[in-house]
């Protein structure tokens, strides 16, 4: 398909050039150096972060067969796109509102967590996509989700490190959202599938998650000694139901690689929200079952039932790995609210009424804007790729000489 | 084998269940929030040790070309468990023993340091054990290893740090007694072998051991900085003479990757007894080069002839990477103490008993609850696997659709 | 061929011997304790430096298809006989010159600094040498590379921080100069070459030491901060950049891993000199674009027209990943010395004609002393590997028993 290749060659470079271009100048006029923010950010911490969301994302979308290259690849293009973008609209809103300027690497700190609702979105969306469309994705979620997270701090005053944890939320239902834009892969397609050797590497990418997930939850919490161990011990009771369930659930009784690799994270996700408020570490534990079971069991009952219902595909399971558990966390947190101000009512309908307010605003902007984005992607501008290419390195690639296959 | 798998299905989740209740319960009435100990632990060094155990060691034990998927599953499953049940049997020793509170993340890295047992501990058993024992042995190794350190600590008075770094010696000598009661599979096994492929993501995990074993021997340690640099030097050399001797040894004058892999780490683990009290780097090297030596040639002399006599079968090499090192490592630590205290001979005398006994009693409890450990998970009611389904991760794991083999 | 193994081993484990010897017997007398240096290195910031030598570069190098065990196994070998012969030269000019005793950490920081011009000289010769060339290699670059820092540090006045800056520049022409003297392999060699496979281990790889390439330009530089997020926009660009001129210069418009993997990390090789002294990240992206297209247009002009005439083979283009990417470093650093020094023209021009020296001292003496090296290494007394045997793990390693390939 000659003209496909040569389309591609004309439309990729000039759309990442011509962002690249605007993201310079852009810098050029912005980036305001050093702020005297007292709340400041840890190389280590960052380092974590970076690592985690570079390396472990990475190599956890690995699992396709024919996908790797692309997987890796493209992860780490939307990373740094993403980053880019998220600092320099950080900055925008920084200027416009006139905050005070925050330390560098703080910013630079956001601006990677705030990508991790893209990489999540990319997963609902693995091997379905081209680059150009992936790119388009990439711009419009982030400028959507920063100004998600500032709505909800300017009109419902719910605090900074508050409102970035509704990323992996966003993230999940906005991909899902563009997901069902997209045509459905056959059923019986070979290339929608795990070889040992692909599932150990994304295997490799999800332990990389697992041991960075207290940093990402602790790096921009207020009381980050606590919000480290109520992580970790909820990553921990999710992993062991990880295990539990996944024997459970499946036909012969054995172990199933996916349910491990998306339940064992689904405690962090939960704990997210909360993670620096949780008094006792039983609470980060239970709340870790329970998001490990949410995400086994919505695994099991909702991929056959509600997915071909809505005619969703979500290739990497990103609906049961961040989406259910970020439900459950944001309602863990309305909980945690009513409790702590139990004695003091007024405050705390107000209070209640604010987090739910964050959490339906987070998800509805999430799925209409999503919704509207798969529709734009679908246009025949962007030359969607057939069904029959899905889930293909191929299309996108060079591949080393004679080689035959993974 | 529908029968076998049917009682599998039967047993696991119900243990994990039962266990993930007793933990959390116990949790409930015991975690008592961060103590005001002076001794803490920074976060990346937890970070670091975490990153080691549950990486590095999950992926330095897939070198079996059809146990990938149980080495990296498994391991993290028994690092999760141990852990808990860990922290909780330290919570319950300070509440017995009136101690004072310790800073909650010193805790856990408390947990994951005496983990490292069972981890080593597996390494022997690789691909003999079913999930029921492995579970079974992980709960019964941290118990034992803690009344262990508990009795070192109160009648030998042997500092905690130095009780701790007994790890190693108690995981080897643990797994190789408990190995000792499982059948040997059939030397000419296909399947207890590796490709190339798998011995290089061995490699990846051995790399991630031998550069975060530093920080493992520091973390606990006294004088940091001295654990960090003895360490270092102690692992480079033993590195450059596992390669010397690989060569040395094998029948072409080759490098056999199984030797790197051992003998690169068995620097560190000599020199984690005495790293913070060794004054001179080129003593640590010393100890290093003949950590490496006793590596290899252990493992060339004793495995022809002292594991056939004893039917012990040692899946990876423990003991010639963890048991004979360790043993060095007490036996310099004996006599850096005498050197030490030259002038001063009624403390030496003492000393120096101290230090034999806690070898001894270390080394002596190891085998023997190892031993009765090995007897009971033998058992009938463990359901324990035939020879021939040794070393194959398809008992275990459902397998990607019409993949034919690793 | 009996005659080259027995050779092999009569070799390698002795000149490994005699160094390791050497080295203990020296540290015997040099290695000095602490000293009370105020510039210190935090143990987290080696740790990410040791971490990104031993595990990315490792992994960098095994994109070959036969030649995973040696690319992963002989960098450690040389990592770890590097840092001890730098350490021990450091040592010996610190006690030569008078100069104060640094901190320990540091020390070997500096010495896995100095190490990668070594690893860096490896990837031009991938797969080409024996390890008896490649650890004589190894001592020989490690003592003239301290030279020409020693040279420049007391004549010409560069700081310490930025003559060390000079490693991927010395790394890549030293190694350049070697591979000179080096047969060509066949153009038509089946094993010169990568499966998808080992480039997503390659990937691996580079993720690695993208992530950590921050730490290793602010490791030893004053202002640490600056460095970490000027490296890191540059880093983000010249990714960005790499996916860009990838597809325009390959035939049909895809992409190619070999780019990706060398003009992924330009950006931080060029960024490495001037990170610590640029004010504003955009000067910093504009360094990363360049030093992506410099890689890139490198790597498809120069390679077709430029070795081919010189007969330089060069396995894993350092040529354009760390030897053009280190001159536009140089060339920049140059320009902002003329920028920040414009009103003060007498100094303006000492410092700028230093700034220059330093480069032309450096490269010529990468150029000569690795000639000469190459010229050595080609002595029938080292029994340099025919052509027909390049890239062949299996003349080092033993295999895994029937194993027919990778």
């Amino acid at each position: 398909m000659p003209a496909k290749y040569r389309n591609f060659r004309k439309s990729v470079p000039w759309l990442i050039l011509f962002l690249e271009a605007v993201f310079i100048v852009v810098f050029y006029f912005s980036f305001s150096g050093d702020g005297a923010s007292r709340s400041r950010v840890s190389y280590p911490a960052f380092q974590d972060v970076n690592h985690m969301v570079i390396f472990g994302f990475g190599f956890f979308l690995t699992f396709l067969k024919r996908y790797g290259f692309s997987s890796t690849g493209f992860n780490l293009l939307i990373i740094v796109l993403g980053v880019q973008c998220s600092v320099l609209i950080e900055d925008l809103l920084s200027f416009l509102l006139q905050r005070e300027d925050e330390n560098s690497l703080k910013r630079i700190t956001n601006a990677v967590v705030s990508v991790t609702a893209v990489v999540i979105s990319t997963g609902a969306l693995l091997g379905k996509t081209n680059p150009v469309q992936l790119i388009l994705m990439t711009v419009v979620e982030i400028i959507v989700f920063h100004m998600s997270r500032w709505i909800n701090n300017t009109f419902l005053q719910v605090p900074e490190n508050l409102s970035m944890m509704h990323v992996h939320l966003f993230g999940a239902y906005f991909g899902l959202a563009v997901s069902s834009r997209f045509s459905e892969p056959s059923p019986r397609s070979e290339k929608n599938a795990s070889t040992p050797k692909s599932d150990l590497l994304s295997m490799l990418g999800t332990l990389f998650l697992w041991v960075f997930w207290p940093s990402f939850n602790s790096v921009l919490a207020a009381d980050k000694s606590k919000a480290i161990y109520n992580t970790y011990f909820a990553l921990a009771v999710s992993a062991v139901t990880a295990f539990l369930l996944s024997v459970l659930t499946t036909k012969d009784g054995k172990f199933r690689m996916t349910h491990i690799q998306s339940a064992v994270l689904a405690g962090g996700v939960t704990v997210g929200y909360a993670g620096h408020s949780i008094k006792y570490p039983w609470i980060a534990m239970i709340l870790g079952l329970l998001a490990s079971v949410i995400s086994i069991l919505g695994s099991y009952c909702l991929q056959s039932c509600l997915n071909p219902a809505l005619k969703i595909h979500d290739s990497s399971g990103v609906h049961f790995t961040f989406g259910l558990p970020g439900v459950l966390g944001a309602l863990a947190q309305i909980v945690f609210t009513v409790i702590n101000n139990w004695t003091n009512s007024p405050r705390q309908g107000y209070l209640v009424m604010v987090h739910i307010g964050a959490f339906c605003l987070t998800v509805s902007v999430a799925l209409i804007t999503g919704f509207i984005t798969g529709l734009i992607l679908n246009l025949k501008l962007f030359k969607t790729i057939p069904v029959s290419k899905y889930f293909e390195d191929q299309l996108y690639w060079e591949f080393p000489h004679l080689a035959v296959g993974f």
